[in-house]
């Protein structure tokens, strides 16, 4: 059975928790599960009372493409409500090895220190040597330290000031702190609670065995032939990964351009996921197209960008990443959007809600839309604890409020991802009604074949996102995976049954999802939720976006039916 | 009958509200109605579809003392709910003149206009010449150029920037625009509208009548001897104004201190009523330790604060000001007060959020604790729109939110009044459960005969003042007058049916009082407030303010039933 411990961070005391009752909880469900029955919902979210969790999905270390994802769950000081963010990487893979499902970190604590879990120990180390560095070198000492066996999770100088930009990041599996927890202010709930690393050493631990390893084996070669066999994930993805989307939502007018004010940019060309491919395979050097996060992932969406001289620049360069720091900025060059996005990994901050923060300061006239150096410098702030720094790691809402601005596109206080949502309707539905806040990942419609610019259908494509969205995010299984599943769930619940030995269906699955959803709905009614807060900025509905030539007009009354009112209390389908 | 006149700041076009409907209401009734009935809940508090309102209470220009007050409403951007606040001088007794019951601001505009209204037209004047200007400069160019008849309202460099902690100042008897409506950041909702001023001229009007003159007197005739027969009003506000309270509040442990980190503070005496007196009065000059906003006022709580040359430093300077300023600030110069008193009368911004907004910043080492000159530096960098002066300008959650502090003194988010609720609990019940957020004017229980420290019998006494605070606020009846009234309803019922001629009684005033208070918790409920808002800030139950050696008791089953989801829907006496 694997663990759970409970770390104390005002006390540095580890217990372990009865396990037993969360075995069939991995990922999301037991973050949120934990956060549901732990974490008094009215908590202040850098306060005593809330709790960060780290959880890994129940195929994670299983060997098959994809798996290895984890999540980290708390109360979002972001947004006020229950939040969960995952990402890939080895972090949690190492987790896994060392025998641990969840770490649960509870009080808070004023200096900071570096937890270090190997298959003997735990030790709380003072951090103090890596306070204020950039990610990459602080990494750098922590290997150097605690020798090439780790993994690691840590935050940046943002998470230190309990930013609420401040993300979590974990190890991809070269050794570059790049897979980003990035959504919901967590790395600030680690900041509050003096947890700056987490340091997973597996040394001397073998790579965990399915259960049963010939079905395991037998279902895998299924799931892989099917990812091999999907366009998605057998040759877009690899090629171009996640930036394929740039011409697409260009072309649907929801490429957020000068902070939302319209879904086509003039120069989505020069930053589109063709031209990013083009560059760096003409560059070569250190840089690569393609990259998988994970050991053994087929999908392999990331990429390694570098400069001109082919030296590494940042890892990855996704589309979220291209439309929040390039489009949404009015930046329209690559290299300028690669620096942007490696400061914001430097430092530990989303990417999207710096973005989102970034285009309502510009909106403001603080900084011009399109002005690199701008930018660059405002974020230097962010090291330096400036004021403009403050202001911006406050997220997009409080810049907006600081500046008694009118559009601020975000929902429930989180910025919102790279797609309008007058365009690409289903996703403001998401948006609208996920728990998390404006999330495409809560329930990303972008690929359902839908006209996107149409009100019709729109919710039920977006709550069938959303409930199955919780079945990947507890499993471990990345999102990619999902046009080659293709809602054969049955074969993911086999590939399940095989690795742990537990009984699942697909139809448990199915049911697991809506459960998590369910109490997540729960927890963010209990904290002060209601149906007056699953709702787009004002504007959305009455400013035409003029690239796509729509507003956004699903119907407040179906929108609300799936939210956080009507979310498993009516017929909603 | 009074006149509303609907004012559309987008299209300058004025029309004439059928006022039948709300002859019967004055002040917050009136304001809050309107905003109930015709303000989106969802609205964006700066967006073209909230509105700004100003009424006049029912008693307003009559000539009975401390009767001309009136109110101002909108949803508000800083606690995202409904806000009324009020203020004396003589702005509503000349709006009252001019036949005008209220007037209904609409829309938003970018630039900013004068308003001129007089008894043969209304004009829409350029403001630019007095923008960027301290309020007692504009001031002085709107008497210049408008004449001495005039009284206005206007907004300060805070509100041209659309702050959260900015003001609507109005103007006293002797021409200085030092009355405040300071409170939910209504000087941000005129801003957002180009509302830069407002100028009543009552040129050629003459003194509102009485209906039935000698019932009228006669009824005021008792009014006024019941004023000078009770201590609190004939001699303690006269002699020390609200400042009286800083001894009180220091022995219950109640006088805010450092960040709310106490509620004594060991220079009380030097900022003490008592002390403010004897300043006043050595120094002579300009100065004077009593002084009446409205013309005829018994009551003159207010006073005017000299320098030692007797030079006219600010006025009033009152407990609030002294609290929030002074202790909560470890400042305990009354000439310091006086000076961030001044800078913020000037600026337009609440003292109290000002002063819970620097608190906050104090407790993160960003100013230290009576530092008098860095709190100067930075409240200059609000007229300078600075980053510093941004953030102050956000308030005191916004302050603790970019900061990730926890000790944040706010609810609903917004700032405490001077008044620890671990000590003067009922307090804490009406911070918790007001739709106004934190405020001790929307149901003031520190002179109530009941062991403060006791969690006994606060919901009920703060209750009490909940509902009966409207009836003040929609009179025009200063809230001071109710130590003379004490729950005589009937005399002010006369007082209104005299004078207006709209037959009244003290049970319809009291029904009144009830009926503002439901539909302002309704309007929060469709706004997005439920009970999980209905709370003070998490620290305040968990750690004992050592002055009083208390924490926040009050059940709080208790306290949500008179709040948003429990007020009117239960039997909660």
């Amino acid at each position: 059975m694997m663990k759970i411990l409970r770390i104390d961070m005002g006390t540095l005391r580890v217990t372990e928790v009865d396990a037993e009752k969360y075995q069939r909880l991995g990922g999301r469900a037991l973050t949120s599960r934990i956060v549901h029955d732990e974490v008094p919902p009215t908590a202040h979210p850098l306060g005593p009372y809330n709790k960060l969790i780290f959880a890994n999905g129940l195929l994670t270390g299983s060997g098959a493409s994809s798996t290895d994802r984890y999540s980290i769950g708390a109360k979002s000081p972001l947004t006020g409500g229950i939040k969960e963010s995952n990402a890939g990487g080895i972090s949690g893979l190492k987790l896994g090895r060392l025998g641990i499902r969840a770490l649960i970190f509870e009080g808070v604590r004023e200096d900071f220190k570096i937890i270090y879990i190997s298959k003997d120990k735990i030790s709380f180390d003072d951090a103090s040597p890596i306070l204020g560095k950039d990610l990459s070198e602080a990494t750098k000492w922590l290997r150097e330290k605690y020798g090439k066996n780790i993994a690691v999770w840590l935050i940046g100088v943002a998470g230190e000031q309990k930013m609420n930009l401040a993300a979590i990041a974990g190890q991809d599996k070269e050794g570059y702190p790049t897979r980003f927890n990035g959504r919901g202010g967590l790395g600030a709930v680690a900041g509050s609670k003096g947890i700056k690393a987490i340091v997973l050493d597996d040394s001397g631990i073998d790579r965990s065995k399915p259960k049963d390893k010939d079905r395991f084996r037998q279902a895998m070669k299924q799931y892989h032939t099917w990812l091999m066999e999907t366009p998605g994930t057998a040759k877009i993805f690899p090629e171009l990964g996640t930036s394929a989307l740039v011409r697409t939502t260009n072309s649907l007018g929801a490429l957020p351009t000068r902070n939302f004010s319209t879904g086509s940019f003039e120069k989505y060309e020069q930053i589109s996921g063709e031209t990013l491919r083009e560059t760096i395979i003409e560059r070569s050097g250190e840089g690569s197209p393609t990259h998988a996060c994970m050991p053994g992932c087929i999908i392999r969406c990331s990429n390694v960008f570098v400069d001109k001289a082919g030296k590494r620049v940042t890892s990855p360069l996704e589309y979220e990443n291209i439309g929040l720091l390039g489009s949404n900025l009015g930046i329209g060059n690559l290299d300028d959007i690669a620096e942007i996005n490696r400061l914001c990994n430097e430092y530990g901050i989303d990417t999207i809600e710096t973005g989102g923060a970034l285009g309502v300061l510009m909106s403001q006239n603080i900084i011009s839309f399109g002005d690199v150096g701008g930018v660059i410098q405002a974020l230097q702030e962010i090291k330096k604890g400036g004021f403009l720094g403050k202001i911006i790691g406050g997220g997009a809402e409080i810049v907006g409020k600081l500046y008694g601005a009118y559009r601020v596109p975000t929902v429930k206080g989180q910025s919102m991802p790279a797609y309008d949502p007058r365009a690409i309707k289903g996703l403001g539905v998401t948006y609208s009604t996920s728990p998390m806040g404006a999330d495409h990942t809560a329930g990303q419609t972008v690929r359902a074949q839908i006209d996107h610019h149409s009100p019709i259908g729109q919710v039920k494509t977006s709550l069938e996102a959303q409930e199955t969205a919780p079945i990947f995010d507890s499993t471990g299984l990345c999102f990619f995976s999902g046009g080659a599943i293709a809602g054969r769930w049955d074969l993911v619940a086999d590939l399940i049954t095989a690795y742990t030995g537990m009984q699942f269906s697909g139809e448990q699955l199915l049911q697991l999802g809506k459960e998590t959803l369910r109490i997540e709905h729960e927890f963010n009614r209990m904290a002060g939720f209601t149906k007056a807060h699953d709702r787009l900025p004002e504007y959305f509905y009455h400013e035409i976006n003029e690239a796509s030539q729509t507003v956004f007009d699903v119907p407040q009354d179906e929108v609300e039916a799936i939210g956080v009112e009507g979310y498993g209390r009516s017929h909603h389908r």
